[in-house]
């Protein structure tokens, strides 16, 4: 009875702590393997966090910060076995766009706000988690995501092409941006464009043709993709070296500057009410836009071994990372794709190889800050227009033009939308638009009128097939779910086809493809055969689903029908029609 | 060629001014007939007219106004033949909160608010009509538009219970009015209670027993309904008449006073921006709230004749009649259930009647306004809480209890958020918790596992027949369409499904209740083709519908996929099974 009754608890407490069951059977070699891909992530961590720091509009040293806590944290709730999790560009952009409208850029109220976004998104997704609720995040369709990224992409290149000429310009949106750039275009700074053009035009040799010549060469390829993507580390080494060499600081390069040198600070979220309600929008926008795409990193690399992940314990996972790291001076993180796929590609087996990161980047964040002095903001700014760039994939334009026009036109608004109206309208607009794309589709579901293929027993539609009616006898197929969107649209056809045949006798609803009928959808067919009753119209339900049926059985619907449920159309048609001949349509 | 040319033109002026249509087979018996439906409704409506106005918190004019420009204009533009457009309950009750966030009542600004209100509501409903978006008003679910009727009424009542009483109170929400009530309670006049108290009694009774009673008299049906309803008149005049005999306005009855005896003026809505950017919210909840009621309204008239209303072209109808009211000194309208059924059961053939009616009502404000003087305010309330106590219909919520729990859910928010928050948040509310709710519950479609019946063709759930499977096939049957809120919830079960079958070979995809497929889905299931490929299963479809099938050939995905399409499930399972031997599950 003892262990019985502790079974439960503790099974429930593996489910929010899966470490309690891969912790189990960790063992050496696995250990091995995890510190291995611990070394090849932290390499590349570093300048990938101090340049998503730097577009989310903070201190350098947060992106550093940020990494380490979230890293362990998830490791410990999280349920993907490969995840990397730290600042992200596209979460690192609605931050600055979420906090900018709350602080100037550089004050201590922008750091505070940073922090307590990461506080609240991380209760909101743990609040997610523990009900249940991450279907919610369904609500975002693949399209509208797409676009999104694409524009998300394009407003983060446009925001570091400043850092790269060396002039400061701002904005939420592409417009804005450009239009600030061209108002300060005279103030390019020469050095800083030398710097950061090098610095891009080398991160992009590195990504497209760095990892086929390491190839041919006869390099493995997964090496290679190691080496191709450490290209950043290289870059930012060379040009903080030339920096100091040549004092370009004197001559205008902007630099990170003094980086704190010490373990991450302890730091407090606000509790201010004001502040909450003023971020809690935005902190719900982030959530869902990061867990969305840390779940589909997840999902991707946990199929390749054909794990699992759950997605309700990735929303725990996520925010409990979020939490921490609002306690330890981070600001909103995610899994991110970049640094998940690294970690994987590099042999992480479990999340340990996450603590190993977070150790890593702790000593980076303890002895190498002061090296990070001359590092040039241009090559931080490269790094970033590199890694964002392959985000723009407008192929999905495309795609959806030949697929679904309702698909395209999500993804256009969208774009459209981000680019011209910021990172927060954008998304909204899409979520809106895609539910009312999917209400609108289902609102005029297919219906066909049905008759009899002579000599057999199916029923196909009259417009596309030569079969035999009755005039007596209207038969419907509706291929559709019955719900609140599409209850009227039935009625009114249904009264319009009425109209039309005087001769009537006989309506029979054939529902086949009627998934489910929700309470306005009954109270329509109440009306219809209410309606039909005062014209002296018998109306018949036929090949209805078995768990609908049960359902309706629940009401007095069947009671009041004036005509019968068959169990097929051609039974319905049978009985109705009698010894009369049918005629050919 | 001159003809055919013409044809098109004339056509499309027939769709949008259907008065064209049935004005040529006019004749003198459908005119007697509408002639007397006139009269009847005339007599019903001065009363209801001044009391709704009231409700909305304007002069009481304003009632009659409202009843005479958009009815003429619905006769010219709508196509439902009984309509009887005006103020109604809901809407003069969605009016007052609507204009007082902007205005006080009994100032200039807030008449020139609820016309600006009726002019905005009216351009949207026109613009709904022409682009033929009628559709959005079925995002609101009949058990939200349920709750949303009762939870008015019940406001309403409560509203008008301060007449009764002769205190004053003000309030947008049940909570409010009552406090308001309370406060006030000492302040009661006596002479106000007996004569709202008597009225409302007398109503009641007019109601309940007087329609029995008539029929006992071997009066016809359709006679005694109108004599009931004709009950308002009976207490108008016999309270004005003790009114102005008792001298009552002097012992403190407040009565409707000077009302401005004349033709309707000519007014102007405001072309102020701001005016318009403040109300243009309201104005689409009104015109969607009164869109919906008169469509069904319309809907179930014309249904008792084999008649037709076209809902694009009824949002155009409406839309005019509020774009005249606007000019001729009304405010929001629509088509009223108690006005129209009068008209309908007074015999009306033809909208003619309504324009009859305009003139009866112009007559009336000609002519009887000074009679109006005298009519006590506690009068109107009565007549206002009798009408809308019928609507409060609490069945709605047995019934969706018994036969949906979400539907339930709907309702039961919409009715405590209408109640405690107001009509508009109410609405809304209910409207996006319709949509949410919809989502949810095709976001975790029934799926099933499903194996041969034993000497058939058919494939049942393996949960629930006894079947054969093969252990190195899953079949799965969705029964929903595949959409953006279901696809991941289909990859997260599948991959589940795959992870805890190492001896699995092939996946079959059965979807003959799958309706459509869209771009998220399409991608889901490209995902899940990789994603089982790198696991060395195969993924193939059987049962697609024609039209699902058709978009897919315009993808790529069929020459990715790595199995095959079948036309049948038992054709896919014989093709895949080879010689094995199946083993019954």
């Amino acid at each position: 009875m003892q262990s019985a009754r502790l079974t439960k608890p503790v099974k429930a407490l593996r489910r929010y702590v899966p470490i309690l069951e891969w912790g189990r059977t960790y063992d050496r070699g696995m250990a091995g393997n995890d510190l291995v891909a611990a070394v090849v992530v932290t390499i590349m961590l570093i300048p990938q966090s101090l340049a998503y720091a730097l577009l989310a509009g903070l201190p350098a040293q947060m992106g550093i910060y940020a990494s380490i806590a979230p890293i362990i944290l998830y490791a410990i709730f999280g349920t993907s076995r490969a995840l990397a999790v730290g600042p992200v560009a596209v979460v690192s952009l609605m931050t600055a766009a979420a906090v900018g409208n709350i602080a100037v850029q550089g004050t201590p109220e922008y750091i505070a706000a940073a922090i307590t976004l990461a506080f609240l998104s991380g209760l909101f997704l743990v609040a997610l988690g523990v009900f249940r609720l991450g279907f919610l995040a369904n609500f975002l369709s693949h399209p509208v995501i797409a676009g999104f990224i694409i524009a998300s992409g394009i407003i983060i290149a446009a925001s570091q092409l400043s850092h790269i000429l060396g002039i400061s310009a701002s904005g939420h949106n592409l417009w804005e941006l450009l239009v600030s750039i061209a108002k300060n275009i005279n103030t390019i700074n020469l050095p800083t464009l030398v710097i950061g053009g090098a610095a891009t035009a080398f991160l992009f040799w590195v990504r497209w043709a760095l990892k086929p010549a390491l190839l041919k060469t006869g390099m493995a390829s997964r090496m290679a993709d190691i080496f191709a993507k450490a290209g950043p580390v290289f870059a930012v080494v060379i040009t903080t070296l030339a920096t100091w060499l040549f004092s370009l600081p004197d001559a205008g390069v902007a630099v990170v500057g003094d980086v704190p040198q010490g373990l991450p600070p302890l730091t407090l979220p606000s509790f201010s009410l004001d502040l909450w309600s003023s971020l809690m929008g935005s902190a719900i926008l982030i959530s869902i836009i990061g867990f969305v795409e840390s779940v589909s990193v997840a999902q991707t690399l946990a199929a390749r071994k054909r794990q699992r992940i759950n997605p309700d314990q990735e929303l725990v996972g996520l925010g409990m990372a979020n939490i921490g790291g609002a306690f330890s001076g981070g600001y909103p993180v995610t899994g991110g794709f970049a640094r998940s796929v690294v970690n994987f590609d590099a042999g992480a087996e479990t999340p340990a190889a996450g603590a190993y990161t977070a150790v890593g980047l702790l000593l980076a964040s303890l002895f190498l800050t002061p090296l990070l002095f001359f590092l040039p903001k241009a090559a931080l700014a490269a790094t970033i227009i590199v890694a964002v760039l392959s985000l723009v994939d407008f192929s999905v334009l495309g795609r959806t033009w030949r697929y679904s026009k309702a698909d395209f036109a999500a993804v256009s608004a969208t774009i459209l939308a981000t680019l011209g109206l910021g990172v927060e309208i954008g998304v909204m607009l899409g979520v809106v638009l895609s539910v009312v794309i999917h209400l609108y589709k289902t609102s005029k579901p297919h219906m066909a009128i049905v008759g009899q293929v002579p000599e057999t027993e199916h029923y196909r539609n009259v417009l596309r097939h030569q079969v035999r009616t009755n005039p007596e006898i209207l038969s419907l197929r509706v291929d559709e779910s019955l719900y609140f969107a599409n209850a009227r649209y039935l009625e009114d056809q249904l009264y319009d086809m009425v109209a039309r045949r005087p001769e009537l006798k006989h309506v029979i609803l054939m529902c086949p493809a009627v998934n489910a009928i929700d309470m306005s959808a009954l109270e329509s067919l109440e009306a219809i055969n209410e309606r039909l009753n005062a014209l002296g119209v018998k109306f018949h339900l036929s090949e209805i689903k078995g768990p609908v049926m049960d359902r309706l059985k629940k009401t007095d619907f069947l009671d009041h029908l004036t005509g019968k449920v068959f169990l097929s159309q051609h039974q319905a048609v049978c009985d109705l029609g009698g010894g009369k001949n049918s005629t050919a349509a």
